[in-house]
């Protein structure tokens, strides 16, 4: 490609909303241009990077016999109301009513599609396992867009779906998809981490993350020292700690008078006390209409995933001020352990609440709060309805099997899934096993975020000259940098065509621009290997070489220049090779 | 692929509603299934076409200096209206309202979004001229969505764009295209016409179709008998008829009591005479609220483009019922010419109607008509207000600069358009000249169905046993075929390992079925070469060559079958080359 033919305009200024790398140097590479929130047009340059990486995902997928389809993105409501989820994904589905009054959905994912497919094609045991994977258009309607393509409502996604008539079947193609995204993003050049991972509004019993480290992602990964263990933070367990020295016998409890003080940090100011010395108590009301307490020390969070496997159920929602009066009496600020295990049908104490010495906590009356609370003296710690556990985040200080942990953030590019019988049972999808009996397939997902990989190379390549990619992903892998004049572009055109005719994917930079401009642009695109043909070097049969990712050039004879760089472009890909 | 392995379900009924043979054994083949009204899920096999589709027409582009892009699918509402195409699409495009309130389409082109794009980025006629180009998802709600894949809701397009600065430089792109989409369809291996075409509701001057001729197709094509004109029945012009022979003078107009006698067909019953005897007049309110009145032999259709050429206006609606009594002061089904003129606003007389010599008519009162009315006498044929001109469809015995007009039938699968300035002027996309004057870029669009040229190779591609699909979009260009035991499966199994070496896309049928199973499946998949290794004609070191076009087989070496397939596979390809 000659660069005075390509559309691929790079700018100086980015606009506000851009706050991370990746969405920033997209900006002013050229790469992609936004239409509206979320939603983003890929300039040649970056759909070029995009294709490359499908191009990767495919071969991957292939090459562990997954077989590539193309669903519908416009899917009727109804499979969706089959398996609930029309509820679960609420505003985040969009919907539309079609011309005949039908209601339709714009697919975010296609557990209900693919899996009533399925149902219309499996009748044995003998078609089993199969897996089937799309890359396909996705829509979310997110709340908050951000990030530019990290966080977008309009996407690219790769979702492979996998049927299995056994466990062990389900756990071995479980396992090759898990291979094979270790092969695709060791080709695409991003560093990654895999950790354990919740199922969320997915369903199922098993599943890991594949994870980018950086500071701009917004996933929290916790992992022990020695890498043994990683999970993300939804999923990450923690030793129970140890119970505060007990030193003299704590006080009978007291009631303070706290007007209007509701939050943990006004409390604090208005009792001169610190969070954890506090007792926070949550109220759920869980998907069978069941209310329930959680207790947690002031300074921790709740882990909602840790609560809704206490809870048994996946729509758990913190309760409507009306119900929290209507349960504790008071409102919203004010809910408190003391007597609450009358009012409520469950109650779950945080194991750090369990080793408190005493707590302050809200008294279950309006704009008054309880010192000297202890657990198990003025709350009970053991009974039908109460659990003690783990229900809280992870945090500096915690260990789990005896081991420190540490934390990092990260972006989420892959997740794999056993689904199991969920979306079969729900959608009728069977088969008859060896015996002529029907039986329910179990199910495998796997889902890779295409324009994630795309943004995750750049946040983790990158200076302050701009993108440094990865070489199986650039949008070219040379750019030929004529500086002079009817000598350097002549031996530079000579140049491109032989790399060209030798493979190789090349940029020109034809145009009629001073060497600066050339050289910060060649920078901000981040074409990993730059051949500067100019006027010094050319006089003695010489150019010069550099790689993006190295500060030093080198100069190589004309004559050797086409070996060279082949070469080092095989250098620079055997290093991502599986 | 192993056939044994692949998802690739062949059926031998067919759902009800599949009329034409693409959408028949689209699905008996395993190609696709149907999710919803015009909504199809593409299997391995299909999906496979398509993207080989896709690949040519990606080849095509890009030789010839378009770039590919991806713009969103999702698009904002107000862009469409700022073109006014938000009502020109009225319920084909699916509008819905994001979770901010925000209404959004689903793209059924993106001629709006591209221009929005582009007027970001072009500063300067330097940058001109160019041509983008995206493959992607459409959605267009049509009313009955029929006939498989050719007419569906959602679908794939190869939509592109070209941007110049002068009429000479669009005439120049345009061209470019236009040469460019015959190597596409010549590639693609399916038959085409190339026909004059409207512009339609995207605007613009000049237009052309690229039409595969089949007796399913929906569009009508007309064309003189040595092929030198041809063009779609919206643009078909015809040569004006003769007067009719003048016998005796006719008689007095005479109202007769028609009652509740509207249409052509009733009245021709009633009054015992034919259509070609009747005067229609059609009442027409353009977008600028003025009236017309239209007049057409009886036996012959409105042409639409060709009336709202005359009104000048895109948006010109048949009256409703209150305005046609206001206007005639009849009820609908008893408009008529004479004293039609003080009446409306334009009135537009067919050349057929014009060289009556006498017409039975509406009488402008309910439930009366008129007989012996004369043009010209009865009504005039010359005014300020009035054109006597083409505005009928072309019917048998038309002719066209003295050639009779014959006609076919044939599926749209690509048109390209001289847009002009319409949508650079509605969404403000402007560049500086060379002497530094803001000018509005001129247009060009190019559209091409992919999922229609795969529907086209079978319509044009079929016999009893299925499909015969061109050697360039086939699913697998040959298919092995072991009848017997283990020593055919053996000699298979190799012929399959060396061809794939050999870089031929092979299906090797392993599975544990007869032979006639096998042949009717290669028959229905349509597979260009078929190569049977079966147990006779091993034993004399051969196998059966069938290329499923032709109804013979001849017998190869089982040493040269490799060299014959590759040589018979090239042959087969160097007729679709460019």
């Amino acid at each position: 490609m000659r660069y005075s033919k390509a559309f691929m305009p790079t700018v100086k200024e980015v606009p506000s909303d851009a706050e991370v790398a990746s969405h920033k140097l997209m900006i002013r590479a050229g790469l992609m241009r936004r239409l509206s929130s979320g939603t983003y047009t890929y300039l040649p340059a970056g759909w070029k990077i995009l294709q490359k990486i499908m191009n990767i995902v495919r071969e991957e997928m292939n090459r562990c016999g997954a077989q590539e389809i193309l669903l519908p993105s416009v899917q009727p409501m109804e499979l969706w109301q089959q398996s609930g989820r029309d509820v679960d994904y609420g505003e985040t589905m969009c919907r539309f009513k079609d011309r005949h009054g039908r209601w339709n959905v714009l697919a975010p994912t296609a557990e209900e599609v693919v899996t009533n497919l399925v149902a219309g094609e499996l009748n044995s045991y003998k078609q089993l396992p199969f897996n089937i994977y799309q890359i396909s258009f996705k829509f979310r309607d997110e709340f908050r867009p951000r990030f530019g393509v990290l966080r977008s409502r309009e996407f690219i996604m790769k979702d492979a779906y996998s049927f299995h008539d056994t466990p062990e079947s389900l756990d071995e193609g479980y396992q090759i998809m898990y291979e094979a995204y270790k092969r695709v993003f060791i080709r695409c050049g991003v560093p990654f981490v895999i950790v354990l991972a919740e199922s969320g509004e997915m369903g199922g019993s098993g599943s890991h993350q594949f994870t980018v480290p950086c500071e701009s992602g917004e996933d929290l990964i916790v992992h022990t020292e020695d890498g043994d263990f990683a999970a993300n933070i939804e999923k990450a367990p923690v030793d129970p700690i140890k119970a505060e020295p007990s030193g003299e016998p704590v006080e009978q409890i007291q009631e303070v008078h706290t007007p209007g003080v509701g939050t943990i940090a006004d409390v604090c100011d208005f009792l001169k006390t610190s969070p954890e010395k506090m007792i926070k108590t949550l109220i759920y009301t869980t998907a069978e209409g069941k209310s329930a307490a959680v207790l947690l020390r002031g300074d921790h969070e709740a882990n909602e995933e840790k609560i809704t496997q206490q809870l048994g159920g996946i729509q758990n929602e913190l309760a409507q001020p009306e119900k929290i009066k209507e349960i504790t009496g008071a409102d919203v600020g004010f809910a408190g352990p003391a007597g609450i295990e009358d009012k409520v049908d469950i109650m779950i104490i945080d194991q750090a609440v369990s080793v408190m010495a005493a707590g302050i906590t809200g008294a279950n009356k309006t704009d008054y709060h309880l010192k000297n609370v202890v657990p198990g003296r003025d709350f009970p710690l053991k009974g039908e309805k109460i659990a003690v556990t783990d229900v809280r985040n992870a945090v500096e200080g915690d260990t789990w099997q005896g081991k420190k942990l540490l934390f990092k953030r990260g972006i989420e590019v892959g997740q794999v899934f056993k689904l199991g019988s969920k979306y079969c049972r729900k959608l009728g999808c069977n088969f008859l096993d060896v015996n002529g009996k029907e039986q329910t397939p179990l199910m495998g997902c796997y889902g890779i975020g295409i324009n994630r990989i795309l943004a995750s190379a750049i946040e983790t390549g990158n200076d302050d000259n701009g993108i440094i990619w990865p070489v199986s992903i650039a949008p070219y892998e040379v750019i030929i940098v004529p500086v002079g004049k009817e000598e350097e572009n002549a031996a530079s055109e000579d140049i491109y065509n032989k790399l060209t005719q030798a493979g190789i994917d090349c940029l020109l930079d034809d145009r009629n621009a001073r060497g600066g401009v050339k050289f910060n642009d060649a920078d901000l695109l981040g074409i990993p290997l730059r051949i500067t043909v100019g006027r010094k070097s050319l006089a003695e049969n010489k150019v010069e070489v550099k790689l993006r990712r190295e500060s030093d050039a080198v100069k190589v004879e004309v004559s050797e220049i086409i070996e060279y760089t082949v070469k080092a472009i095989d250098s620079l890909k055997s290093e991502l090779s599986v």
